[in-house]
């Protein structure tokens, strides 16, 4: 089988891979299109010692046809953990491209079938790939109430930066998108006040949630600037390594900050079937899989949009 | 007036001090007992650049003869952080003894009349002068809900450490304290599993909620390895500093921190007047104003219990 494989030290396209064998409760999809996230590019400089096939934001067909999207998660659903309703944080889970198992930027996968959802036909390949990171997004009005009146900025305007202020807008909230570059937060759209990083300082103590998705090991700093007493700090992205941080603030403030991660994909599948949300400018360039090692190296360029591997031409 | 003063590098006894004056809306009061926290302790090392006299755990007497506590956070009452009920937040406070207002370590306080709680009878003065770290300990179950079934840990076996689990025990959890000194893991009392750090490993990842209350920068690492999946940090102690810490642990386990501070005197008072909380095996040395100095080194010893300077010497 075709596949790009990580192993430990470089991303290798590869032809030679074993074609997957499903592992009980598991199905073999066919991968249709798969997104190179940043997480993937953490992944490749040696975060979670991951060893495999590389890929978790995928759309995929079932053998007898279907689309479909799978969770990244793939928990034992019988230990403490799961049946608290956490199957997220399993401590045996494997996670698809990340931890203990293959993903998807090769021409099979295998994935539970309880973590499969349908793609209806409004939302093509294209967007569809956006299931999982706008999941995520939607991850946060789980966490806290987002309402109008609340002030709410996000710090960071990449990809996932654009989805979290667009989701947060959705659910009525007042957003400010904080960032760098002009271009990325010219795509914020209509009704979202965007910034630029410098102007924090005026910006201080002024929203009631700040949503950290820079990415960064100063992001935690920059947002407790900005967020008001007894506000709330969402930690959307992971940093590996040591941040070195004064976090007397937390405490003097009575901040609260909530780690962030994997998100319900129905309401995901729901915001892009209804033209909720529209992910298509934030599509980069796009590639063949046999392209995969250029693609992965077009996802890492500064700036640079979602880029997708087409593992099967799309229709149009 | 005599009264004990950090005039920025050094703690003094005085006796030139002027007389207080109070500002509109405060009263002065004649300071009977006060207690020396751990907060005077990091103030005369410098933390937040005090200068004048220290002190905010105390019991006055007002000119009509009433005994009060006073809380501590003194707010404009008019801000936009004070009208949406954060006064204690507000901007322009100034905090007792900490910032920007003179202390009770002296023969008088001023204080603003709101901010006055009558002490009843029940509650002597030595008692009385944990009404304000007990208040902070009540803060706990204001800011999340503690019920029967909730694994709780107190991280840090100090006064404060003692106080948090005491409440979290009145509120219902099942708590746990964990510390390093055997003599004051012993005053947890019945009914609280107490555990040496260095047990920490073992604990792993099994409690949903985890209290701070080490006043140590390694703090909120310790509590990230022993707080479950989903669960709860509560910051409790400031440390002045950098902290190094790994952060990822809150986004990959979704955990969430949430800083502490004040809390409410009435039930606090309520908890010392019925006797729910008894807080005398805390009080160590006792002292009189004349020897404030001393008493202050004896604070700042090793394990030391609370240390009480008498400014008016006590009825019994």
């Amino acid at each position: 089988m075709k596949g790009l494989f990580h192993d430990g030290a470089t991303i290798q396209l590869r032809t030679d891979l074993p074609t997957p064998v499903p592992a009980p409760g598991e199905v073999v999809l066919d991968v249709q299109t798969v997104g190179v996230c940043d997480t993937d590019l953490q992944l490749a400089k040696g975060y979670m010692g991951f060893r495999g096939v590389l890929g978790h934001e995928f759309v995929g067909r079932t053998k007898s046809g279907h689309r479909v999207a799978a969770e990244i998660n793939n928990a034992c659903h019988a230990c403490p953990t799961c049946l608290a309703g956490h199957p997220g944080h399993c401590p045996s889970r494997s996670v698809l491209g990340i931890l203990n198992h293959d993903g998807a930027m090769a021409e099979q996968v295998c994935v539970p079938e309880r973590n499969l959802h349908l793609i209806p036909d409004q939302v093509d390949d294209r967007a569809a790939v956006f299931i999982e990171p706008l999941a995520a997004a939607f991850r946060i009005p789980e966490q806290i109430e987002i309402h109008s009146g609340l002030r709410f900025a996000v710090l960071g305007d990449g990809k996932l930066g654009l989805l979290c202020t667009w989701v947060a807008r959705l659910a009525g909230a007042c957003v400010s998108l904080i960032g760098k570059h002009p271009e990325k937060l010219a795509l914020a759209g209509e009704h979202v006040d965007t910034r630029h990083l410098n102007e924090s300082a005026s910006l201080a103590k002024s929203f009631d949630v700040v949503v950290d998705c820079t990415g960064s090991n100063s992001g935690l700093e920059t947002a407790l600037g900005l967020v008001k007493p007894c506000g709330t700090i969402v930690l959307k992205t992971t940093v590996a390594g040591q941040y070195n941080v004064n976090l007397a603030g937390i405490v003097i403030d009575e901040v609260r900050v909530i780690g962030s991660r994997c998100g319900p994909f129905p309401r995901a599948i729901k915001a892009l079937a209804n033209r909720e949300i529209n992910v298509k400018p934030l599509i980069g360039h796009e590639f063949s899989l046999d392209e995969a090692e250029r693609a992965f190296r077009a996802a890492g360029e500064r700036g640079a949009k979602k880029v997708l591997i087409h593992v099967v031409p799309p229709e149009s």
